[in-house]
């Protein structure tokens, strides 16, 4: 049994982790932390997990961490992640990092977006983008994987065997408009997240300025070779988990439906891809791995309407961090992950 | 005192149109049929109007609601508005015909899209289509206006300012990807709007085939003088009331942030028309005859994201349907129309 | 036209007054105060109302809105009305306060409860518990009404008749099982009612502990002269408006279930109360100031099921208040008030 | 490998064992039922499934389900179940009823409360009220189980250490107030389940006339040999799953809170049921067979208010149905069924 760290287990995020690593045959939970909650059991904090957990949460302490275990999952929010990842690192753990510290190439455009000075460039260059079904030769042999977003999960997955191809027309705007559950925007309480301001409402939010976007933009990029003309409207939508996300997404040659289920057969080998002949919907896959894509020719068959669905708990977090630490251990990618969701 | 009847009472739309009728100075309900429910107190299908009306439901008898009422509202379901509709209009009286059955200029395109003849076809020619802030003038001399969609009003009315400048390149694709709540497919009960179903769900539907496509096209074929290229997503919601519609509209010039603002000012002095310069909300527009626009430029200026919100029930069918009434009985276009909306 | 001033106008209470007063045909709003927001427009903190009105946020300056108003509604949270409550009424001013500081006659009981000192104790004596159907006569003579709690409200209602006919046995326990919308915990973000939290749960809260216990419990004791032994269990409902109250109420003689109507005919001339024969639904009064209550024999008959439901907002906070204002005016008591709900 | 057939598999409860029997290491399922969708893949009428089942949906054959399978689950509607039930018995299978065909002890009380003749009477006396935790030891022995309703199982569950110590004053009424997500009432569309009829509302029914009430009433008389005095208030929760139940139990001594506590130490060795020192939400139980009970004392002490939460469709449903497998074929209770919940 290989052991487990989870530096910040309090969020949606650790808590999903803890989750499903309760149906992993091969790891052991040994060390669960938290800054604002240290010194209480896990459960305190995670009620549901009552009688999954004997746990106490610990005080952020890498090296005690190190000691305690073999694989780190790192789930602390934006800018507050690079010190920990780098520590554990140094100290030859193997990391996934869940926040979006590692995720752009360049440290100046992490800047730009962030706020803040990166302090760990040098790991920059190795760490591995881990969008599993894409980067998965790489991500096998790295010892640190950036965990992809949610949004940009759900939206280069159904994008990219178009991408491979060269079938997307990259003078014309890619449009994603994409509609997330509110488990998307952490566990802190914010006036915009308050319930009767959300419940009954749809609210799109940072149009154009979302910091997904890069992210987006620097796949897409290294999958054409040339920047995307890309907008992103993101939304807040009543519901707690799942993000569906629409992309029209422009084509140089016309695709008529059969050309277009043909593109999508890319995925016919992939365990938690799942391209569907009608409209995906986040009820299917709460709960699970799954990333259900759903692909609709337009009349000018020009333009190509993608539709995914993904749980941004698990396939837009922790679910995909643990497909990551299965290859990054060598072992089957599934392990743990292949629980059904749940419908209702 | 104008004497009102309202044809097909007992659903949401006519529910609706009891509700606002409340507040209406110079109406009074006098006559509410309804096939199922004939006999039965008005309160009894909708208990929350209790208190207001004492009516009771009446069999559909054209010559009989001709006696009772002055102006009559057709809320029944699409196909089965013709005849009724027919018969008033020549009893001598107004209406508005808030189903699909006189939207379409084409008896031919209704024949295609509602899979039966159109029966009144004389009718056709002379009736207005109800947008209200667009065809003003001729609603005010008609007496039969077909009430408009609710997903064309939210998307034609952002757009129509932009069209009547110009400003649209109708070579690319005008992009409609919109939302809506469940009271959108009315009151019948049906596996795909059970509780369960759509609770936690987000779910496209009809992508491409909506018959709400060949009004919107048709409208700005209106507008332009040439069919637009519509790509139109529809969703389902899990919220009780609100379209949210967002537009991608292609433009044939750079339009800017402050370009932009500028277009929108035709609608400055609308009464119904809220141009707000933060992303529009559902939630604010609740039980309202608003339509919330906000406009964004994007990075190539070259495409304006328009975001439009109204209640599907108000704006998107009663209370537009009393603006037209307001408006073909030449009184103040807003009577019984200004009540606040509720939040939350 | 007279002169209204809201204290703490952005809370969920506060956009309610002002929703109402919109419909109020004998006043004018002239002064809106927030502690945070002072200087920004109203409507930047209610973008349902914009449109409505166009009056700017102010601080809390008694002089000041003295000046401004005749008729002064403050909607502070609890300990923090006492002092402006004082001085308006110093500056001879009709005021109603919504929050619970003026609504426990005994100031030992509110220092017991809330913590502080109830430094205007001066003024406990002669203010009136503005439970409007209850306390008209005295309400139409005072110059201080403390508005009730929304519990309180939703329980003492379909309470009272039993009370007055002496049909109630105090000696056995009153059992109120009462589930809230979120709203009722007002608008500022907590952890308990962040999104995610609420959504798709119901939680059970401060049993035997909540605040409007002995509020309840001082009504109760005023109708019946006995301390009564009451059992309050309030939830958090995920629902934005509505209190639905089931009370099992102990008889001391058998009841049939037309007994208990004709006992409920004490309201049969109450403009907003509704006894109806079928379950009461909050979402029949969603929006308006009725409280519809059901009532149903059991068994045994000597023990009443009460089920009672309010829109926590109207009912239960602002439109009682409205109502209140109209009693302490002479004014006809349901001016502004009979605007119908929204469903769905 | 046990082979499993569940007949009646396109429901919630059906797609529920599905779910749950994934995780099962003892058994295969290899033959669905549906009377509607005979013929379909499986997966069709359970999208989230896809990727987990490939069989298809077969008619209602019980013949060819005893030779395909050795166990058997019947998930249909009430009084359709009898027939298959005697049949599937006849043929020496193994049969969890999911149904209410097998709960009533009594023939003529059937009839009363389902209005059908019960025609397999001679299966009530050997068949085993399915209460896993009360009547484990009977189970073990039992080939046919009549698992419980949803509402019982939550009622009882917390009732019971009190009734097993004789504590329950059963001359005062045991007050139900019982709350259930949508899920709860079938899969079929109705008008009462319609998404804008449900959502932001709170609806009680069937007060006093509830099928689930002389179930109720059977097992606290077998408990305690007295029929109890119960009032029992179930509600339509706009939720998808959970139940919360909050009774209201009379007690013929006066309890502390410490010894309501001591009491439930009966269950500190359940794997099942958690006692909980805070109150009990439904949030905490989605998708388990965990039954969180919470207990408070009152002032009189002389009533204890006990607040159970379980999903309806696992621990009230599915999730006890193959905890009565396991009991049934002498495996570990819990095999299957220790998947954590999902939250939120």
């Amino acid at each position: 049994m290989i052991k487990i760290a989870i530096v910040g287990a309090t969020g949606y995020t650790g808590g999903e982790l803890l989750r499903l690593l309760t149906n992993h045959p091969k790891t052991e939970v040994t060390c669960v932390t938290s800054h604002q909650s240290a010194g209480e059991p896990l459960v305190s904090r995670h009620p549901f997990l009552k009688g999954q957990y004997t746990l106490d949460l610990e005080t952020l302490d890498v090296d005690k961490i190190s000691e305690k275990s073999d694989f780190v999952f790192v789930a602390l929010s934006h800018t507050t992640a690079i010190k920990p990842v780098q520590q554990l690192i140094q100290n030859g753990k193997k990391v996934v990092d869940l926040s979006a510290d590692f995720r752009l190439d360049s440290a100046a455009l992490y800047k730009k977006w962030y706020a803040v000075e990166h302090t760990a460039q040098e790991l920059l260059q190795n760490r591995v983008y881990g969008l599993s079904e894409v980067y998965r030769d790489k991500i096998k042999n790295s010892s640190l994987v950036a965990n992809p977003g949610c949004y940009p999960t759900g939206t280069l997955l159904p994008v990219f065997p178009f991408l491979k191809k060269g079938l997307v027309d990259l003078d014309r705007e890619i449009i994603i408009d994409a509609k997330s559950g509110v488990s998307g925007a952490g566990r802190s309480a914010t006036p915009k997240t308050h319930f009767p301001e959300v419940n009954e409402g749809l609210l799109p939010y940072n149009i154009g300025s979302h910091r997904h976007l890069p992210e987006i933009n620097q796949e897409i990029t290294h999958f054409s070779g040339q920047p995307p003309k890309t907008i992103f409207t993101p939304y807040l939508l009543p519901v707690n988990r799942g993000i569906l996300t629409t992309i029209y997404l422009p084509l140089n040659e016309t695709l008529t439906q059969s050309q277009i289920d043909a593109v999508l057969t890319a995925y016919k080998s992939e365990g938690f891809i799942r391209c569907i002949d009608h409209p995906a919907n986040i009820s299917a896959v709460k709960g699970t791995n799954y990333c259900d894509i759903s692909a609709f020719e337009t009349p000018s068959r020009r333009t190509v309407i993608l539709i995914s669905a993904i749980d941004n708990l698990v396939k837009g977090a922790a679910g995909q961090a643990i497909q990551n630490m299965n290859l990054m251990m060598g072992w089957d990618e599934s392990l743990g992950l292949m629980t059904p969701g749940l419908f209702p």
